[in-house]
């Protein structure tokens, strides 16, 4: 065993993920701008007017955290973290730190006939990425049994890497949408978040 | 026991909660901006001028430290987290993340005869929302004796949850008097959390 | 004995106290603003001029880090935390998480002849408060033998109190200094660190 | 043994370290801005003219990352910390906390003919000193083997320097490669976080 694998305990990069993801939540509201209203004209209606930068807010908001708790039941299942894990690790990690930016540019470009379409679909992108990034450290426990928690067997990783692939595939379905209409897509972003709070819970449960 | 019930203990789920709240409380600075000033202007003038953004800080800042001291308060009555109340703590969180924009947009307008009121109420609504969160755990707790600390009775949950009504109850007034005088919600908002500094402790001294 | 002094262990404040401090320190880069050249403007020569802002982020980062250590080592003397220890502590890490804003205005203002008076005292005024908060900490130590570890005697606190005490009274000075001259300010602002880096040392070594 | 170096634990030092890292790793997304695009303007070309802030911003999160794990690594060498080591590692600290200026800065000027030298030069010179400071704390625990956990021996310290060695003078090499070409420099950053990487992980391999 060498060093790093005794080292790293799966405790301290766990501690570590956990951090940038409580950042990066917790940063997306630096995304919405306080809106400069003239003499005359009406707060409440500037104020109303950013409603897609509340949607986006919570629709991100909730994601992250479903991608917590799915990273904390994942990290449950290691007992040991090897470079590779650490790495894809950290590409997940640098997936889901990036959040912010396809969030404010969903908020601010969804209502635009033209621009909204790439903006939803950049947001898609990304989340795409962060579908890869744990389907990545999935299949990497499926090749790596020596890395798991004892009991944790090759059919339980089989049934959570089906379940894991759900959210790429949803998700390039919803960049697809976004072709069409962001505000569908938006609606889309919002039902996958629900329907993965539900299918996470659902899976811990199995 | 499910698996997520057995592995999100309470603490760790309280630990990412402590995150996410110290973050919120330390980016309410970002929203005061350095004021640009000209040659001949006076900056400690421009510097005096900025008092509402320094007093919707201070506001800000000890009511978002009051709800950490509540939530732990709350958490220690905690033995086991179950997915609903991980999911109403994500709520409270998302309340609590998003209290430096309203503590933004007040700075800015409570001076402001008109744009005032609008800014006001949206500070109440978030701090209605907050409570409603913290309501919801309670309620909780109240209905799943299963999840508490052993020697907590139904009827230390029905006390507490008397106590945690009173919040969103004072808000709902404060966003009533938004709409007579920003400065006296602002002051409103001093005093509530004032009150609840010494309501809390007399709470936990119980 | 209360709950809450029984619950809120120090170490849990503590933990919450690192993470405002933490996030605090690492957010003083943000005031530093990417300069805007055009075509024929020289980078380089924008970036040495930004040198106010490196030396006042220098100094804060610096100074917050002494702040860190210096909590640590109150923090060690506390075994038990009650409920005016949280709020005095709350009142401290408010002042310490507003440090980005007078950096910033300091950084933004220290060379300019009439602005940088104000600038330079802001600065002052809020290490001060800084400093008193570690004053009221040490005070109700002073007050309160049940809250200590063991074996930390009355003339320790006195001891600890004499050497925190010279912080706020040097900034006292220092805010004197700013209206005579904004970078004999900043200067002096380096050397109270460089002198609280090495007093806190030798503090810890008695 | 005094005080400080009875008290200050290793661990407390490095969880400091690991959120100050957390966060700076997660605000370099803020660096990239919501591209604004009129009526008619392409918001998928404004997206893909953002490529420099997409490299950098992955350049300095997996140098960031590795930063992580070199600091992890080094500081599982640690038993004890004394008050030279904690300032040296707030140096380091400081440095870490600086990249994301220098990586917006690349980001907004990689492109540019004349200023993209200074960006580049800017960028390589932050990393130097966080290169220096991985040397100082190296060096440092070559200087004090009584602050070593029980058997790291004289030749592993040596062995740890000659490979830390080798990061600032891959960075002096890039600063020179700036002054030729800004993007050729980028893509050297790029490859020396590779490097890194693959180096970091043999060496605790060995």
């Amino acid at each position: 065993m060498s060093d790093v694998e005794a080292g790293t305990s799966s405790g301290r990069v766990e501690a570590f993920s956990d951090a940038v993801i409580a950042i990066a939540i917790t940063l997306l509201v630096l995304e919405i701008r306080v809106p400069v209203v003239k003499d005359g004209e009406s707060l409440s209606r500037a104020l109303l007017d950013l409603w897609p930068k509340y949607a986006t807010f919570a629709v991100s908001f909730l994601t992250i955290g479903v991608m917590w708790i799915n990273h904390h039941t994942l990290f449950e299942r290691i007992q040991r973290v090897d470079r590779r894990l650490l790495f894809v690790n950290l590409f997940l990690l640098m997936a889901i730190s990036f959040v912010p930016f396809p969030t404010a540019v969903l908020g601010d470009y969804v209502q635009n006939a033209q621009a909204g379409h790439a903006a939803a679909a950049l947001y898609g992108i990304n989340m795409l990425l962060v579908g890869v990034g744990f389907l990545g450290l999935w299949m990497h426990l499926a090749a790596h049994p020596e890395l798991r928690v004892a009991g944790f067997t090759d059919d339980d990783v089989r049934q959570a890497l089906r379940r894991t692939v759900i959210g790429p595939l949803t998700y390039v379905v919803a960049i697809v949408v976004s072709f069409i209409s962001a505000p569908a897509a938006l609606a889309m972003y919002a039902a996958i978040v629900v329907y993965f709070a539900v299918g996470q819970i659902s899976l811990t449960k199995g």
